[in-house]
């Protein structure tokens, strides 16, 4: 019998409907979910519902000890700890975003900047000496749908410069616990043109293959 | 007699206290002010309050014509409107930014993803080929101050691959109507050793000696 695997989904565009990035998101679950129609999906929805931004109080509770800290700063912790807890649980983290001003939106960016916590999905110590830093968790799979207007971002593309998006996913993700990463991305979407339908289906059916693979592996 | 310089000061730190990101540009100014007592400054602090993400109303506002948007579209638009005017009046943009998890800020993405605006900080035409979109500001000059926990982020350094800030930044300048990008940074927060300190100082001395320099230029 097949083990349960948790999937986690992080939407991240402000558009719920006709959004590329979610297109692709869809697309990558429902072949995974014809492999395995019994795994656990867990919508986190960043795009319709943006966390807040980490103000100095979140930072000032995140850095006081459990024991120590006050109902209000457990309070202001609250949403942080959900969804570190969704993303422990998770097997696979899906990512769906788009590109807004060559990064992630700053949706995304506060919920990474929840995630992120001392503790919790890294510890620090000197001792480490100039490496001080080191990720919780690990052992899990991160796909990546992205969506950009513009195109060339990919090494060597016209834009390879101007990629502020999945380098930056791709830098994160040891926090994320991500052992592997994998992307795919629609282009060309502000060119509404030839180019931009192809890169559509390419990647339509670069997800479906992938959720395919993934879904396929052994436990 | 000099004429008057505009500037807006943007400060994306969580912290209001203790932050080396605003103590840099604390420091420029002093310098500055000494020089050109009499120009105007406009403060925007992302930090202390951070704008909202944009949704998919703001960007169907955006996308529709000025005069077809409904109150409740001009409403939405509100806060963008007024940061764009702050930013299209400036002559000089001072950005005080801590790195949060190799990036900047939420709270100032989302300045960013509600500055950069079609029809006011660009335009958007197919005719121009493969580069459709071109900025509408200009003649500004961009001061960035950052602050790091850790260090290396400089080409060729350590962390190279791992600076989602100042090339981030660096690619939105145009958008932001900057010519020329300064940059001077903090780093090894987080070590709170002699190369903090030693840093600390390089960048508060490095920041004095900018603001005099910028503000000794004739008009």
């Amino acid at each position: 019998m097949q083990r349960t695997r948790k999937i986690l989904r992080v939407d991240a565009s402000a558009r719920v409907t006709h959004s590329l990035s979610r297109g692709l998101g869809d697309r990558f679950l429902s072949a995974w979910r014809r492999a395995r129609p019994h795994d656990v999906l867990t919508a986190r929805d960043v795009g319709a519902q943006p966390p807040d931004a980490i103000s100095s109080a979140w930072v000032t509770a995140a850095f006081t000890p459990v024991s120590e800290r006050t109902p209000t700063q457990r309070r202001l912790l609250e949403l942080s700890d959900r969804m570190i807890e969704e993303l422990r649980e998770a097997d696979v983290l899906v990512l769906c975003t788009p590109m807004y001003n060559y990064g992630m939106p700053s949706a995304l960016k506060a919920w990474v900047d929840q995630i992120v916590r001392i503790g919790e999905t890294f510890t620090f110590d000197r001792a480490r000496g100039d490496f001080p830093l080191r990720p919780v968790l690990g052992g899990k799979t991160l796909a990546i749908f992205t969506a950009a207007g513009e195109f060339g971002f990919e090494p060597g593309g016209v834009r390879a410069g101007m990629n502020h998006l999945t380098p930056h996913l791709e830098t994160l993700s040891g926090y994320l616990g991500a052992d592997e990463v994998h992307h795919v991305g629609i282009e060309y979407q502000e060119f509404d043109d030839d180019r931009h339908r192809r890169s559509v289906s390419r990647a339509h059916a670069a997800a479906h293959a992938l959720g395919e693979r993934l879904a396929a592996r052994r436990d």
